[in-house]
């Protein structure tokens, strides 16, 4: 029976060893204390685990790492953000055969992809795997932008999409979605400044790296808009909106992994040309850890 | 004493008799249909009441005209969207000058202007009237975008900006500006299909011509929300979004004067080359004013 | 008969007096020296004219002064930027009426306009008056942004307009154009870092301020071009293209403006909100001058 | 000694087997039939040859066929366009112990890349290879837009970056790179309907896949603007342009591999999620192939 997606689900950065190479026990690690701080769902190999980056012996070694480490406490979405979608079948079958619930797909475009291009691509994924698929939307980082149209017409014309996550940053396309579907295709937020809007206007859950650094105030942003409880959301909502900013601003692997250092817990630095966050930039993100709480 | 703004403000078209010049006796007719509705405030000459197209006797035929028909009985907020600095003074002080409780201020570019020149230019008109300003970032109409940091520099320098009306679509920018202005400034949302998320962050009311066609559902969001029945407040905004993507998708002054004539009202045409709505878009609205209730 | 436009198409800017009057001994000062310096016509009331910030009275006042001081020594076409095509109109007209070679007509938007609108704008235009039109494509400051298919339909469309002006800068668009209309329609250039590549790619003419500063050199790059020496004409345009880097830059009527008062020539400042250029501005102005030669 | 770049350099595509893999025997014959017909140099695995879809092994595959294939008859540019700046060290330094004479070297993003991190990406590659490396700014394809400023910056910080060659359509960056290095840094032109004005504007040479097609139009504008006859020069530009337009509107790989079938060619198909063309646009592409002599 499939497990269903709904509320904070973390995103673990992908831990480097100072040669390069994956480090294997503090991916465990992480993944353990995103659990231990009571998040709902947890997606290895997102845009925070740099994905894109890794080769296939390495992506394959991470999933295998977080679907151990996870041991069904919570569900477990394996992202693959692949160019060919021969390589990104191969990925959601390993996930799939490893145990993940569900796959987050996002189609990664350096030719630029029609419509029918992509429809098919999220067809053949969807008829290789038995599990359920993530559509994720992320021009800013794939290239490739669906409108709610498009995302409509593929949940309505490729049965194994039964989830979007939208991380254009554009409320008004949430609200569309769920016009284009009545409602009922579950969506997820990924982007982070919009997550007290889109929990709001109806989001099941909300895709974010934060909770690497700080869980409470997420799920507590969760809690309250499930309550009904606005302006206490809101206010939990702004007091930790520098900290969304500032991670969306400087990007996810790189400020995260910053931030876990502060934190005193090495998880390495995000793969080159990316580099770590400098000296500045982390005094700056260590005042805004001090001033969460 | 300043009269205070809050709610739903509602935005009047401005009434062409078929030969092309103002129809008072309608305008005024309009003014008391939307106060009658039970709206908040009335502004007349923004964006839908086609302002940027008047000539200046046109202009303060319209100002004079709504102010005598409002009467007081809510405040009154007047649009200025005007080139130059001394056109806009002019404006702004013919509006103080009969009595309207604010002036709304948008400014409009030919060549592109810095910042130092919007900040000059808002100075200017604040040092000219003693009412306050409704400072109007909206660069799809205006050609000149105003980021929250440098809406938060004009209120700080000039005092006479006291409210910030955001048309942008982008509510990142509200909550921005709540954060740079320690929520110490009234922002009020401009953007119809954001309506509901806006005021969820804080937003001091909403500026729309939606009530021009139906004033209960924007009302019924607004007291829906300060009420705090989140769950109420989505089904109304959702039951009435198809209306507020419809005007925005095709234009306010011609959306509404469409809108208005299949409610049996005869407010003209837009001004050319704004054309009528065509038979099938306007059969299109027809459908979604019998879906509203 | 109707007088051809080809070569450099020169663009004075309005001069105004301390007190914000139009100064029109300086007008036909300026359109003196750009006829004596040999530029093949004069187009006042453009973009660098500051068109669009006049009163209709003050822009008749800089039309009737335009046509006597040019007194068919050249060719003339006066700009019209008008919101509505009745004020488009009767610009026109009088344009017309006091013996305008022809207009130059640019769709100003301030909501968005469809194709139907433009085409009928100009179609209105071409009706009302004897005289050519110069079609302007400039989206940057007017908001419209034709494609070259929309120009080509509207060429066929309506016979008066004859003429093209490009300013997208996009160099594409006029190999496009050439394409539709067979090279049938003269078509201008408009975006001054362009110049050397548009007249090589076919243009009939550059429009162009830059003559109110430094006329040789643009006449220079015209007449190499079109003797067939690119070499020549490639390092002519290399050694003014800071200048035409600077102005476009800055804007036209300020980077004007402050380059005749360094020639010791008083046009006064733009129109607020528009400012004077900065002094250290203007010392890099200066210094792109001193190397012109 | 280093063999210069000039003139027509002719991107082949990727050739497959029906059952995916390289087809080595047909890249050659592609190669082949590129040389015979007189291109200037030859550029394996750049856009055109689906580089980013190609596994390690496969890229060197092509690399190794491709060298051996030219036979040194032509200077060869090997296109790398990697993620990582390993993979991208290691593809660099593959190329160089094969015999490549250069390497042109794209860098790819995902998560944005601040200035500091393309320039360290190009002094990592260059410090690891001894051949000289191509700059190529792609920002359509490739997510990663570098200004003339920055690209002029690694020119002069990277001494192994010798030769830049610019895909954005905009002509001015050319002219602007040509001022910031004083015209020391050779250029090339890498959008196709270009070719005429960025010849015309000093380009070194032009990087294109139209040769697969037609290598006559190409070789003739590039002679003919060396002979500096510009008139002949750009009737053979217009002559080919339709092609040009339809190569880059549909994609090169997609359209060149249509290309080569309709001239009995056997390429294969792009790799999925690219879809070979459809037979509406087929027909329209042998139309214009038809019409090139």
């Amino acid at each position: 029976m499939t497990r269903q997606f709904a509320g904070i689900i973390a995103y673990p950065v992908t831990p480097f060893t100072p040669d390069g190479g994956i480090d294997v026990a503090m991916l465990a690690r992480l993944i353990n204390r995103l659990i231990d701080s009571g998040v709902h769902a947890v997606a290895p190999l997102g845009s925070t685990g740099e994905s894109a980056y890794l080769s296939d012996e390495e992506w394959d070694l991470v999933a295998t790492t977080s679907i151990a480490a996870v041991a069904q406490r919570v569900p477990t979405v394996i992202g693959i953000s692949e160019l060919t979608t021969a390589g990104a079948i191969r990925r959601a079958r390993f996930a799939a055969s490893i145990g993940a619930d569900a796959v987050m797909v996002l189609p990664v475009s350096y030719w630029k992809l029609t419509e029918a291009e992509i429809v098919a691509h999220y067809a053949a994924i969807g008829a290789a795997v038995p599990i359920p698929i993530m559509l994720y939307n992320n021009p800013a980082t794939s290239g490739v932008d669906m409108s709610p149209e498009l995302i409509a017409r593929i949940c309505r014309d490729v049965p194994a999409v039964t989830m979007v996550k939208e991380s254009t940053g554009d409320l008004q396309r949430m609200h569309r979605l769920r016009q284009l579907t009545g409602g009922t295709v579950p969506f997820y937020n990924g982007s982070n400044p919009l997550a007290f809007a889109a929990l709001n206007a109806g989001a099941a859950g909300w895709c974010t790296a934060a909770p690497n650094l700080d869980a409470a105030l997420p799920l507590a942003l969760y809690q309250q808009i499930q309550a009904g409880d606005i302006a206490a959301a809101r206010a939990t909502f702004e007091r930790q909106l520098p900290l969304l900013q500032f991670i969306v601003r400087v990007g996810l692997p790189t400020s995260v992994k910053a931030g876990l250092r502060l934190l005193d817990i090495d998880a390495g630095t995000p793969r080159l040309p990316l580099q770590p966050l400098g000296e500045q930039a982390s005094a700056e993100l260590a005042g805004i850890l001090r001033a969460l709480h």
